[in-house]
């Protein structure tokens, strides 16, 4: 049969966009604006540039690089021939950043030379790398020894492509490593068919169910969540298929991140909290138009005064969540039609939720006992999910593969309550809920809770053996100035009771037990270390 | 490995539609009003009910329906259970009816009272089919012999599914039968795979890229293209997985289609121009406020005329274009976003062309060489796709597969340029098209352009057989009242040799050959059968 068998391929996503905006422009900074026509040349070129190096289907080609033009064009170019792109965090501890190369094999890395000393530091112990591809933004190539190649010049001696081949949907197409808070970073890993779906449907969530009117033709794309991190959350893909002018930061300063905003009329981003934060609070930001600018916000919770702070400048605010594990966009805190009548606070309320599911992704909250909470915004449980874009296991970890899609759920670690509407809000990780008979208690909930009384500067609850129960909460308390040696046990229980009875939370939720320090152990981003709580009062 | 094999489904997109709005409204006419959730709760029942009957997976169901919520739940509920939902065109006639029935070897037939006698007339043709399902409009049940059912009935009676089956997205979920202009009607057929994606590609082209602020969360639709062709085209699947508000409005009468559209506030719809016509110039339609109502026109070319007089009604109109082998949709007019800055005047011109690729329609226009026509408005050459909801062949004609597929490009058999912005045009049909010298000839073109001299009332353009040339156009004029016996062949040479001089036309096509005729033969729908003209003059 003749009938063309058509394979889901990033390269359709890229020739879409090429095809329906040929002219459209492409931004780096201040050191290059050129055409979609121009970057798919480049991409051709990348991919007859890397046959010549001798990657083939299924090589794995590191990158280390800030946002830029030339990483949207290993996006595409890399999978394109079939290769496999190894998205490298730079922010890895060195130990952590070899291991995972030598994991993936990666056998080329392309890298920026900001990352130089870095790249030195590690690569006696990268014996797979047999090319090593210097980035540079200066216009001489810098003399660095052992660089197999510069990216540009590579680029310009290369014979380009005639194009794309055509590939089986199901080739591996990207790879990252995970950290998590035990044991070695884990490998996860997309194919063509995953990243073109994840494409279309968070292209359809932001659109089709998008709020502010959503993003469309019009909007002008700039990411802020690296593009070393889960694709940047899929959205230059998103940004490539809609034709999109784009425009890339490099290396993220706030008043370079202000100026192309403003500059090039940046209309779409997405960051994670803290990048909203530093740049809501630049003094540079006042007096500044920012009401074009739609910013998607996920990697953490967006917290309410943060989505005000934003909003008085004019910024549209809503979140969206996601795991390296999911490609990552499982949710997005699109505002339902019916909304539209809510006045704008609570409208804003329902917006920085977690959110619902876009489309394709199939989500639950359990319960321990297995079955989908009820939808009173109260009940927690495990967010599960299937979706046609998850990891379908660890690179080479068979029985972490098992764990994670235990039941043929993937199991996210992240614990949830679901509203009347439907809304996910995620409450805690898994690790740190509190399983008391046969119930879930919040850690995180009865934090905020103690961090009500007056003379609380701040408090971690832990769960701690217990032979009834299996566990009961144990919470570790850290007094105000003035209240050292008059805080009690007794004083904090009557104050948990108090939202006892108003049903805020559950009577046998109130830890029995109580420790006064002077402070609490803290991980390297500040959050409080449960880790360390554990060791120390969980015997 | 426990992780779960994804496949592309229709259950996906209704259950994705079913959880976002679960309580958004479902009209028939003014007969029927009910939620998404409902509607899930009825096609588990059809599930039910339809095993229960003895449909398998690839059991063919034949329907008979006018637009309804019914057939919404079959677009779902046959293909959900891995049988396959033959849409059946009551307009065909009774011999091809009994063809295409016997030919798909329908085992069941669900079919509307309206089209009692058609079925009673075919019956005794109709070997393969098991079980008859009447459906009617009535509250109580007509009294029909040898009917096995009626519809409401069997759902209240089922025991419905639990939920809808896993299924391998490659399973056959639809087909059809197209009648061309020669031979018997081809079946064409469509898995579960190529609808999800036809969904999603279109979703996407009608919000990220859509006109007049995109098709959104916010829409009411209401199809004007039957359902029983070709998937009302698609979009009653796009406007579940949306969660739109839909409104089905029974057979089409004109007075309840303004009703439904201004009481139900429809603010999407598709129609082919005849319909639209037939709207406009209702006189129900004066005073009436239509400026919430987007319509795409398709089936045919939409004359700037009938668009200037919808656009004056407030209706906001665009192009699109598809055939049955394709599931529909190949191409919209939507605008660029550069083109906001024209003019409304230019800006209807482009929205009224056949449009650009939507996302993954891979479209070329390729002369008799086989090559791409340049981007000039002017070159013409045929219409050839790849995307993956191009039907894989007809069902079981395997020659007629090989020949629409010949080369791996699906034939589209229409004859189109294309614009400096890539916008394609159709100016004809391949069959019509004059091939001359290895270059081709537009017989459209010509016939408009013979029409514009003052003595000729309509003129017919065929190629007949040249020994040099291969073929030369001759053109079959009939004069004008008072032109009869004057109207020369020289006069008509030189009228389209100014054409020549504008640049508008080749030379070499301007026929050597005229003849003059009392009148052309007609097909059925009002068209110059040029079939006649070839029987009669290309000897």
């Amino acid at each position: 049969m003749s009938a063309y068998n058509y394979q889901l391929l990033l390269k359709h996503v890229l020739q879409h966009g090429v095809g329906w905006v040929p002219d459209q422009e492409i931004i780096y900074r201040n050191q290059v604006r050129h055409t979609y026509s121009a970057m798919y040349q480049r991409v051709l070129r990348l991919g007859g540039a890397l046959r010549a190096l001798g990657v083939k289907q299924g090589t794995k080609v590191g990158v280390i690089e800030w946002d830029s033009h030339r990483y949207l064009e290993m996006y595409f170019g890399i999978p394109g021939i079939g290769a496999v792109l190894h998205t490298i965090n730079p922010r890895l501890a060195p130990e952590d950043l070899a291991y995972t190369m030598g994991h993936a094999e990666d056998e080329v890395l392309v890298f920026h030379e900001d990352f130089l000393p870095l790249v030195e530091r590690v690569r006696p112990r990268l014996p797979s790398i047999r090319k090593y591809i210097l980035i540079t933004d200066k216009t001489e190539k810098p003399d660095v020894k052992g660089v197999d190649a510069e990216y540009e010049e590579l680029l310009a001696a290369a014979i380009p492509l005639e194009e794309l081949p055509d590939l089986d949907e199901n080739t591996l197409a990207t790879m990252a490593y995970t950290t998590g808070t035990t044991g070695r970073p884990k490998g996860v890993y997309f194919t063509q068919r995953q990243l073109s779906l994840h494409t279309f449907s968070a292209g359809l969530a932001l659109s089709a169910f998008g709020n502010y009117g959503g993003v469309n033709k019009h909007d002008v794309y700039m990411p802020l969540t690296p593009m070393f991190h889960v694709h940047a959350w899929g959205m230059p893909y998103v940004a490539t298929l809609f034709g999109l002018k784009q425009v890339y930061p490099g290396k993220y300063e706030p008043e370079v991140l202000l100026r192309l905003i403003l500059g090039e009329k940046v209309t779409f981003s997405h960051c994670v909290p803290t990048i909203l934060q530093m740049l809501v609070t630049a003094p540079a930001v006042k007096g500044l138009d920012l009401s074009r600018w739609k910013v998607i916000i996920g990697g953490a919770r967006l917290p309410k005064g943060l989505a005000l702070e934003a909003t008085k400048l004019g910024i549209k605010v809503y979140a969206g969540y996601g795991l390296s594990e999911t490609c990552p966009v499982l949710t997005i805190a699109n505002l339902k039609s019916f909304m539209s009548a809510w006045d704008e606070d609570q409208q804003l309320d329902w917006a920085i939720k977690t959110g619902t599911s876009i489309p394709l992704v199939q989500l639950k909250v359990v319960n321990a006992a297995g079955e989908e909470v009820a939808r009173d915004a109260r009940e927690s449980g495990e967010i599960v999910v299937r979706a046609p874009w998850c990891t379908q296991g660890y690179y080479k970890e068979p029985d972490r593969s098992e764990e994670l899609w235990a039941g043929g759920w993937m199991h996210t670690g992240d614990v949830a309550h679901v509203d009347e509407y439907g809304y996910v809000q995620i409450v805690d990780r898994l690790k740190d809920v509190i399983k008391s008979g046969g119930e879930w208690i919040v850690s995180l909930e009865l934090e905020n809770l103690l961090s009500l009384h007056e003379g609380v500067l701040e408090a971690g609850v832990i769960g701690v053996p217990d032979q009834k129960w299996g566990e009961r909460p144990l919470a570790i308390v850290v007094p105000r100035q003035g209240y050292q040696g008059s805080l009690s046990a007794d004083m904090l229980k009557e104050h948990l009771n108090k939202f006892v009875q108003e049903g805020l939370i559950t009577d046998w939720s109130v830890p029995d037990k109580y420790v006064f320090v002077e402070e609490l152990p803290k991980t390297s981003v500040g959050k409080i270390d449960k880790k360390v709580l554990r060791s120390r009062y969980a015997m």
